[in-house]
């Protein structure tokens, strides 16, 4: 399916500059006027209600639909590609101009500035990986400058649990936590907010398809098991991190909140910006077997644009712009999303419809590419110097990080993610 | 509420040496020809069906019963301590000696035989602790002779998120995983199943009412947020997990399968089996503020009696028992499940009804209480000699762990926990 690169739509605003042009059609759940949670297909300022129009589909389309029914994607996920596919193609024939559907704009549409968006499924489970390489890289110089990278880490698609009670839609207050560190020089930990809180930019995939207990999912099947994509912040209490995580990694230092972008762009919007996997240089090992699929090798890397900007209490009020903190690009992802699942499954874990993960930060290797303020301030050695005159060596209450996603290509309509914000407030 | 010690049921069954006397009373979620999963509470050798017996209840015990429809027990947990206590003291008048219950024994008791047991809860969150300080040390010595403890372990209850995908009830059978494992003296890793699966006995706590994001549980209390605890059996794959688990915890090492006993045996039928933490000796540090509660001091601790058996393949065939392999007691926990509560929750982690911690590998100090192969084997290098003559350095296919537990003490009736058991399976 290529994209329809050049067709307009009925919806004025998704032929501009927008993150949803009808090229885009991403899912999610919203409310509005106090309703119910609902499915929709965010198309310009708009948001498509999938149940008022739902006379429009037949088939495996309004299969699709149904399965949005009650408010969760879970459903939807688990049908898989098939009818996520017809929902797209109709989808594409209703919104574009000329479509009937404009008749019924006043029933199926809603202005998305007056909806609530909600986290789209219900999270099972949520896996946390560490596929940045540059990023870890980036934090291994901190603690051991000439051997930043441990042995297993070009072989294994490192991960971790992660917890999923606490993962909020864009726009959550986040509030700084309480908890353990160890002050420098003391032998033994205090108790208090946390001093060194930091974000990370990170892709989320939603899993499609799940496997049963015991069954893996092989690396040529495993993109067929990706619904969609995200943004992800994952939040971190570096102080916390640092006296908690020896050795069964981070806990409390995470799991206060994390934020995702609520819509979820399906995998085929993001086809056209597939492309080989750059991040592998040569000499590196081959992945083992398990994780290796030409196809995968050849196309499974995404090229998408990211972005990490801040604002803060005083340069809000001094009407100043957001301050851009980092651009940085999911190329940096030493592994594929399609490995990432191989890779958990081959145990014979259970991976199911709506699970998420996490890629880890996607940093790049320079100055001005760095997915966290760890790896900006070096861990809190070099202030980052503010147009408002401040400095931050982390975060401070009041302050907003603001993640933004977009893939352009030549002879494409760009797409974007939406926006994954969140403001800092202060421990309770 | 005391134990009524002396009170006999007229369910037979329930009045001999049983783990599931009048005196206990766990629930569960069972089914009986092919019907619907549904709620149920375990009396000697039978299962009493909640719902059939609906008309008996009102009230508060009343609501508990309501809350248990649907097959899961996270309603029930949600209401919290009052609602628990009113059900248990109508089914202890119900199942007394002398109630007209007993008249309609063929409507409400299935034979527990004639049942499947299934997971009592959706668990939305696994969280595994750490807390049994004798298998940290244990496990340390065999990495760090000198230092077995890592600084924090005193301080922090160190936990990690696990998979609740994959979490069983007793019974289901254990697939060896396949993973990537690096093969002693090579730099390169290898893949295919498991060489060194171990079992750990754990204690599992099923947490009752939950918190919002954002918010703490306080120490004094967070043993009103427990709802009752069951045995967890925390299959691990060793030779997995020393290849990923750095820097970010175990992952695939661990989440292939985790089996429950299927029974929640409540925070009051352990009442009369608490006691004053013993673990934490004297110079120890003091726990910070936040997981110090005089109460829990004094009587936070269980004392359980915990025992692991082995039958091999060949053990079977030639009808020798079962052989002991350790009896250890939840007297180890160097934390209290309330401390565990409170800690998880003083970041503002939300915790919700029906999830699921596991404490950790509960081993003694001695020869004979080690509750996992890694330690009794010290890493593989001792073989254990069986009854068959075989010998295990860890498990083989065929090999089945049935985990039990026990409480005893003078004056009041004993009671179990009914089995965790789990045959291992060949790769596939």
């Amino acid at each position: 399916m290529t994209q329809p690169t050049l067709t307009r739509s009925w919806v004025a605003s998704a032929n501009g500059h927008t993150d949803f042009p009808l090229q885009n059609l991403p899912l999610g759940v919203f409310s509005v006027n106090g309703c119910a949670p609902r499915a929709g297909v965010a198309i310009g300022d708009s948001i498509l209600d999938l149940h008022a129009a739902i006379d429009e589909f037949d088939g495996d389309a309004r299969r699709a639909v149904e399965a949005t029914a009650g408010g969760q994607l879970n459903a939807f996920f688990e049908l898989g590609r098939g009818p996520r596919v017809a929902l797209r193609e109709r989808l594409l024939a209703l919104l574009a101009e000329g479509s009937k559907l404009q008749v019924r704009e006043a029933q199926v549409l809603h202005r998305a500035t007056d909806c609530q968006m909600h986290v789209p499924a219900r999270i099972n489970d949520y896996t946390d990986f560490y596929v940045g390489i540059e990023h870890a890289q980036n934090v291994g110089k901190l603690f051991r400058p000439d051997n930043p990278l441990l042995p297993n880490y070009k072989y294994v698609p490192i991960g971790y649990h992660g917890r999923a009670s606490t993962i909020r839609t864009s726009g959550t207050d986040v509030r700084r936590p309480k908890g353990q560190t160890l002050p420098a020089g003391q032998a033994e930990p205090t108790f208090g907010p946390c001093a060194r809180l930091d974000y990370e930019l990170e892709l989320g995939v939603w899993i499609g398809q799940g496997n049963e207990m015991g069954d893996s999912i092989a690396i040529g099947d495993a993109a067929e098991h990706i619904a969609g994509f995200c943004l992800l912040n994952d939040w971190s209490a570096r102080d916390i991190q640092a006296w908690e995580y020896q050795p069964l990694g981070p806990f409390l230092s995470k799991s206060f909140i994390t934020t995702i972008s609520p819509w979820v762009v399906t995998a085929e919007a993001l086809e056209p910006f597939r492309t080989a996997q750059p991040a592998r240089p040569a000499g590196d090992p081959q992945p083992l077997p398990y994780l290796l699929d030409p196809r995968d090798q050849a196309a499974g890397a995404l090229d998408i644009e990211l972005e990490v900007l801040l604002t803060t209490a005083a340069m809000r009020e001094q009407n100043l712009p957001a301050f851009r903190l980092a651009l940085s690009n999911s190329l940096h992802m030493y592994w594929t999303a399609a490995q990432l699942v191989a890779h958990h499954s081959v145990n014979g874990c259970q991976l199911q419809a709506g699970d998420l993960f996490g890629t880890g930060t996607l940093s790049g290797p320079q100055a001005g590419q760095f997915g966290s303020l760890l790896e900006m301030t070096e861990g809190g050695k070099k202030p980052v110097e503010l147009p408002s005159g401040e400095v931050r060596k982390f975060l401070e209450d009041g302050d907003e990080i603001i993640l933004r996603a977009r893939c352009s290509r030549e002879g494409f309509a760009s797409i974007g993610f939406g926006e994954c914000r969140g403001t800092v407030v202060a421990a309770r």
